[in-house]
């Protein structure tokens, strides 16, 4: 029977990449494409170029060669809700995710995932790939893998190439020793961090490739390399499951350091495989304009964007605006419900000082966009000022937010869209489309939607203080600190 | 005693210069301003060089010249609300509204004031002034006014004219009768349009004035060349208070025109003034730019924009948002809670092409702000969507809204500082901060403030219709239409 025998061939194929791990790095905070990324939603979590957001898109790239259970991701406990919102439809579980209590950069956030995946298999070969990088060739970047697959069989730590097609000051360069044919893992005569322009062209003229943060081995290898070049690092993670308290504090007196300068520069087993597939790590608005399709004028539009006369420029107007642009070259604008930016297309790296004065002031527009996304909905903050806030809050069908309860302030909930089914108290009534609900200060509250069609309400919330923090989470069906 | 001396000159003053009249023109609907201008809050209701609007100036700087009873304000309906509220303080009052209700430009809205004014006093003279120009010398304005009384009083119909400091193309130029000495009333010999560039260049140096659209006449004077260039006009107006139905039938069928094209252009009683006084209309971002006074980079920028590294450009920013600007030159930024306008300074006069799409594309943004002040307080729109729409109203202290109902929507209030008194039915109660008042489909409510404090309170609106005309005013103490 051809089920049988399909069904068999797949059983087979996945016992051959059984000890085949993958670790997404998803834990960047991006600040270079403000306003569109925030502290709290940063470019992994965005969908630059496509529908798909770019973890999504690195996510379901791996799981075409890595069994999906054997893919984790390592980011940092506030970016874990929308992780899991965006790969809940791939599949991805709670389980494999790797939370960082404390951020090291990338040398033992990797080293912590080889920790993980080794005590699953010890003959494991893991990919390491950050979340928030562009591949357009799935296909080869497979063979690109498998060929390091291959090679970190032997040992041997593989760090992928790519040819460059510019001469990018935004990007590491890998000198190969000697010349480097595609496909053929070659040693590395060394890394180079970010240049100048004119030294970029002659790297380029030189042969070296780029360093695209994308890694393969055995954990076995890895883990040698890390006690050798990162000593205190692999201390630290031998009191991982035995002494929880020791491994909190000997890995948060860790000195944050990249994989490159902690150990790659380093390791004597470190090769590179020039690879085919085309590749970006989107920097900068200005390097997104590039990418993106321009119009006859050179343009780069959204729909929302309404323009007159405009040359060479990209205009991201919102939805819930009016965004026009009249006679500019040049420039980037983007709008969006709570802050524009206004740049010259040259001058893109300087958002990070605006960005650092926003925060220095405490202002929301650093920090996170006015619609937040929760496991059960989202909402969005419609106004604020002493001793009020007004919020129009999503759920989804079938979804219910954590029974709860709030010291400090009363809320008021009135259905403008679905039926709400409110607990309040002691009691669970069914509310329509108009119908008002009152929850006093103090009392525990949960409201669910029962429906297949959304429920949308408005919350006007009234109290002396109205921080998100003020929450008793009672019960909640997502496992968020009850 | 002194104040006995004091109040009997007074008195003669006033005695002295009861004949004089003054009519500002407030009807225009400006675009070229947009986004802080918009279709029913035109230049004349914004403040745009100080804290005082363009009207408020306007009137102050009359009633210094005019008795403060003797000025009247030609509008039409939709920006009386706002010209009553900005001149409240002023005590102007509702009377000396003259409301057109069709829109004939200046020439038949110039002769409509004539004629309210002469049934009055016939032997008026009358001032004609637009109510959005900066003027900046006061004395030098009430001393040109009075030179060009003296004048009128034999029968002339005087014209300002403008010594221009630049070859403006966004002006109409007035050629005298030879030379001209400031205060010297002089024949003209003709008016001319906005020119291009060198044209101007060339009128400058021939002595060409600006047309500053500011008249002085007798209203029999005025009357008499109306019957002969304007008989249209006359004989529509000669219904105006013995047979409403023709008048309005008659005045609705006059052909728009100016005051310029339709009369002064052919009369031979016309004579013009050039004065001392600072005067612009200020016609276009470009032209608020330059009149702007500039930092150190040559940038004009508000206290809510975030500027890094600009020059020659103006960044107005919105204090509800974040407003960043970085790298760019001779760009202009608006940025208002609803929309943004990013434009070259060259290229203003191509805002009124982004006007039409918006208007055409029935955008919210080409008519008013989020913001809309009414008699009794203001509310901002926060949140609309299919069958619900959330405002936040602010009722000023002892103020309070019409008695009012509406056929197709419920209301929800959630009182978020100060008291409100409010008549739902027959019941009339007071809400502190954090109470909740509902609003049933078809029933007669009030909302009142009875405290010296602001009442601030979040309003959803859920119904299936929720426009802004569906209002039933049972009682309104601003006598609005019941």
């Amino acid at each position: 029977m051809s089920i049988g025998v399909n069904s068999s061939i797949a059983m087979k194929k996945k016992q051959n990449n059984n000890y085949h791990y993958a670790v997404i790095l998803a834990g960047g905070s991006g600040t270079r494409l403000w306003p569109i990324s925030r502290e709290l939603y940063p470019k992994q979590l965005l969908a630059l170029t496509g529908n798909k957001t770019l973890i999504q898109e690195t996510f379901s790239r791996i799981e075409k060669i890595v069994p999906k259970e054997n893919i984790y991701i390592v980011t940092n406990r506030q970016f874990t809700t929308d992780i899991l919102l965006q790969l809940k439809s791939s599949g991805f579980s709670r389980e494999q995710l790797i939370v960082e209590t404390v951020q090291k950069n990338t040398a033992p956030a990797i080293a912590l995932a080889a920790e993980v995946i080794q005590e699953k298999n010890k003959h494991a070969l893991m990919l390491v790939c950050p979340a928030d990088h562009l591949i357009t060739n799935d296909r080869e970047f497979k063979k690109s893998v498998l060929d390091a697959f291959a090679r970190a069989e032997d040992g041997k730590l593989l760090t992928l190439g790519i040819a460059p097609d510019s001469p990018s000051t935004e990007y590491g360069y890998i000198k190969p020793k000697g010349k480097i044919n595609y496909g053929t893992p070659t040693s590395v005569e060394c890394f180079v961090e970010k240049p100048p322009k004119d030294i970029a062209e002659a790297y380029i003229k030189e042969g070296y490739l780029w360093n695209a943060g994308i890694f393969v081995w055995s954990v076995k290898a890895f883990r040698a390399e890390v006690k050798k070049y990162l000593p205190k690092v692999a201390y630290a993670l031998s009191f991982k499951d035995t002494n929880k308290e020791k491994f909190a504090k000997y890995f948060s007196a860790i000195s944050p350091v990249s994989i490159d300068v902690g150990l790659l520069e380093k390791s004597k087993k470190v090769e590179v495989i020039k690879v085919k597939f085309a590749w970006k790590d989107i920097g900068s608005w200005k390097s997104l304009y590039e990418l993106l399709e321009k119009d006859k004028s050179g343009n780069v539009l959204n729909d929302d964007a309404l323009t007159v006369d405009c040359q060479n420029s990209l205009v991201y107007g919102s939805s819930k605006r009016a965004t026009v642009a009249i006679g500019i070259s040049d420039i980037i604008v983007v709008d969006t419900e709570d802050a524009v930016l206004v740049v010259h297309k040259n001058e893109t790296h300087k958002i990070k000082s605006a960005y650092a004065t926003l925060k220095a002031e405490n202002k929301t527009q650093y920090k996170e966009h006015k619609t937040v996304f929760r496991p059960w909905g989202s909402y969005t903050v419609l106004e604020e000022g002493v001793g009020y806030k007004v919020k129009k809050i999503t759920v989804n069908p079938h979804e219910k937010s954590s029974l709860q309860m709030h010291y400090k302030r009363a809320e008021h909930w009135v259905v403008i869209q679905g039926t709400a089914k409110a607990t309040v108290g002691r009691d669970t009534l069914y509310y329509d489309a108009h119908q008002t609900i009152d929850i006093p200060v103090g009392v525990e509250h949960r409201i669910e939607n029962p429906n297949d069609e959304v429920l949308e309400i408005i919350e006007v919330q009234s109290g002396a203080y109205l921080g998100e923090d003020d929450i008793v989470r009672l019960d909640d069906v997502y496992g968020r600190n009850i």
